[in-house]
């Protein structure tokens, strides 16, 4: 294959794989800095990290590597926290502490906010790419971002959603097709609306916007790294495929639920969280989502259910986590970040050569 | 690109481009020759065709053209016809009939069972290409079908599906994402759970069966055709693109809506016929989706609503139309059906040497 040099140069790495920046422990230090050294770009998922936690992720990376890596952050929002509902959405959790042995139910008066001290991290320790998820920061903070030579990349699960990235400055634009794992990028349409296939949106993407696109959703090995560039993708952005490897900090049984699963076993669902994400179906998601009950907005929610993940996650017990997945689960591998993306480019090299 | 001679070869065909059988009056015979005479595989979508009006398609086909085309067929299902549940349903129509000066609303007797004489015709006309929809003829079907040498394909919509169809014995299996636009071909899963986006499901359908697959769902021009090769499809089945050929008999109020429409201006109903389906949201499809009534099962509804939308299409009035189409909207384009192979063809040479 030809190389792509134009996005890879400026992201300074040779291979146009891109780690996405999965929240909640599983884009390791040790991860992140494996992907960079194996020529792929490695992404700190900080989406709900404190600055401080933020600044020593990326130190521990630096430490192994003095290749480029990204840092993934969520746009924030900000809803009124109801305490009555907050409330209601405990009691029903109460029965989920219990079985966990979990005393304490969080009662949040008020949202954290670390987007902005986020940002001065990234500034602060040089960081060379920084990706968004949820929207787009304020015309103020990309121009900060930008003044500090930031190369920054937005989320888009819509043509018209990757138009306002590209308006809004942004350098390169993930596409992210309804197949992908966690959490929908969705800013500016319904979700709903916005469950488009990779094979679909990537092209109409292309089509739309003169910044080069990476494409999401669906892509776990060498085959996917082709089509997408076959779609007119200049990288691919690979989540679920690096959550099952050596360095991934997902606890076990969810690494185990990936690669048993089969590609019929995930949904949407938004009772982690508030927002609308892709996991595989367990016990607590099939029980929430059975309650019919209105839960509290994103962030609130994840703000509820996060020590019951978290305490989930410490008991290695996969029917109380958020077992975030895409829909290639057959497809995966458990193996070190090097060999996988080593991997991936002699399959995407051999389904060329086939063609 | 080297050719991948195998499936084509047993297709009668230089280019690996099916025409997808869409239903209801899309596929003239005039699209289905074109298809053919340009180096594709047109097909005939005889879905709700009596035995006869297929055996008249098939002859104005063949004096078009001496090349191999293809017929598809749905595999029947017969719920009881519950008459106080079709009345009901025709009550709440009965406003849509209004609107179109429509007077009588049909009260299905029986259901129509015209499959066997369907596939009488089939082998009588020596068709050499039979694909199915909604699961798999029977194994007397299959066996006297292969008998006479037809050559069949199968639609998937999940790995476990294309499984059931190559176990049946069938040559070759259509992996439809879920992308595609008209019914989902679900028959073994629950039709959530197989909302494969075509990323995730060709290759893992392609791991699982020795048959050839044949890629579906968001295929809309070179680029596709290219990446779903990639992916490991043997070839690819549009459906959406054909639609808004010159030859298509989709009423103009049809092309002119997918011509025009986004990527996110799809969803998927049952309203139409009682099975999912991907369309255009248009004015029947919101109203009768926020009846949130309880229509009879495919294919009673379908009869209920057929002539509703047979009127819709006389006035073409897009309001009453079910408005199938993919998610790729924004890539169609009106053109002869022959015009649209070559570019197909010289757009995924281009993505290929972009490579």
């Amino acid at each position: 294959m030809a190389a792509r040099p134009e996005l890879l140069m400026r992201l300074r790495i040779e291979k146009p794989i891109i780690q996405a920046g999965m929240a909640g422990g599983i884009t390791t230090p040790e991860l992140v800095a494996e992907v960079t050294k194996a020529g792929g770009l490695g992404t700190i998922g900080a989406g709900y990290m404190h600055a401080e936690n933020l600044r020593s992720a990326i130190q521990r990376v630096k430490k192994q590597t003095e290749g480029a890596f990204a840092v993934n952050v969520f746009v924030p929002e900000t809803p009124e926290v109801v305490p009555g509902d907050v409330q209601k959405a405990n009691e029903k959790l109460s029965l989920i502490h219990k079985k966990l042995n979990l005393d304490s139910a969080p009662v949040p008066e008020k949202l954290p906010s670390f987007f902005e001290e986020q940002l001065e991290v990234v500034i602060e320790e040089k960081i060379e790419i920084c990706s968004f998820t949820f929207g787009l920061p304020s015309p103020e903070q990309m121009k900060r971002l930008k003044a500090h030579g930031v190369f920054l990349i937005g989320t888009a699960t819509s043509v018209e959603e990757a138009a306002r990235n590209e308006q809004a400055g942004m350098d390169a634009v993930v596409a992210q097709g309804s197949e992908a794992g966690g959490h929908r990028g969705t800013f500016a349409e319904s979700f709903e609306k916005a469950m488009v296939g990779t094979m679909a949106l990537v092209p109409q993407v292309v089509d739309k916007v003169d910044i080069p696109v990476i494409a999401a959703g669906g892509i776990m090995d060498g085959r996917g790294v082709l089509a997408a560039h076959a779609l007119g993708a200049e990288a691919v952005q690979m989540g679920t495929a690096f959550l099952t490897c050596r360095e991934s900090g997902a606890p076990p049984a969810h690494q185990q639920a990936v690669l048993t699963s089969k590609e019929t076993d995930t949904a949407i669902t938004t009772i982690f969280s508030g927002k609308p994400a892709r996991g595989i179906t367990n016990k607590m998601m099939a029980w929430m989502e059975a309650l019919d009950h209105k839960w509290p907005p994103y962030p609130v929610q994840n703000m509820l259910t996060q020590p019951i993940r978290r305490e989930a996650a410490r008991q290695n017990e996969s029917a109380f986590m958020s077992l975030w997945s895409g829909q290639g689960t057959r497809l995966s591998v458990q193996e070190p970040a090097a060999a996988m993306i080593k991997r991936l480019m002699e399959e995407a090299e051999e389904a060329w050569e086939s063609l």
